[in-house]
């Protein structure tokens, strides 16, 4: 598991009302939308910051299943690593298991048509390691986003 | 407010048990840190990650300042932003309040010796704006952080 965070997603309870804000008042830069769904800005050279419905964060990152990790519920956003291809998604969540990390979701086919797992931190931080295809990033740090599958 | 992210500080329980997962277990470099106090990590180009105790966090977010915002307790965590003035710190507070944010901290000298302030997003996200005489990026991204005052 590399040292690296390509985006930050938050889980927010109003998509409209974070959108609202981010986009509409104070005019960040939009990479990639699915209307209603989920939003993706531009904050940094090669960083990107998301803003998805909590419950739906909570589900793909497998809330379902109860942790021991933390002092009480995750917080509600998740740290992703993109990496080249499905077996390093493997390989960086068996690295932050064998670290003292905990598996949250084993890697395996994401809704998002990629390939993709989580694991929780000691406080219970998510991180998602992400295969993405439509993940684009240019030279001077620009992200793009393709829709794929 | 610029669409730009330089810090993202994770409230933790046990800073120990994060250091030991992010520096002993993944070997993630360290840019910085007061034992027993934080820890910053490189995670990009211009991006740091810091490992600060949550009940610390919280209380220099302000949260002695109950908020209206959010679903409940905030996220232990904050995003911060960089600006190379104080003045710049109380423009983006201001320009992130006319967007709708919640002022949750006044910009004011900080403990770290700079100046800063808090606002949260409409989920209840909190933001830091500081200003770091002592915060350096390097050409390639390359984050130092330098004690100050």
């Amino acid at each position: 598991m590399q040292p690296r965070v390509q985006l930050i997603t938050l889980g927010v309870p109003d998509l409209d009302a974070a959108r609202h804000f981010y986009v509409d008042g104070l005019r960040w830069p939009v990479i990639f939308e699915v209307p209603g769904e989920i939003v993706f800005l531009q904050v940094g050279h090669g960083l990107a910051l998301g803003l998805w419905d909590a419950d739906k964060l909570a589900a793909d990152a497998g809330d379902q299943a109860p942790t021991a990790v933390g002092t009480g519920a995750p917080a509600p956003l998740s740290l992703a690593q993109i990496v080249a291809s499905e077996a390093e998604v493997v390989e960086a969540l068996d690295r932050a298991v064998a670290a003292g990390g905990t598996l949250l979701k084993p890697g395996q086919h994401a809704d998002f048509g990629g390939f993709h797992g989580y694991v929780a931190d000691p406080a219970g931080f998510r991180w998602e390691i992400a295969h993405n295809p439509g993940w684009h990033e240019a030279d001077d740090g620009t992200v793009s986003i393709s829709p794929i599958g």
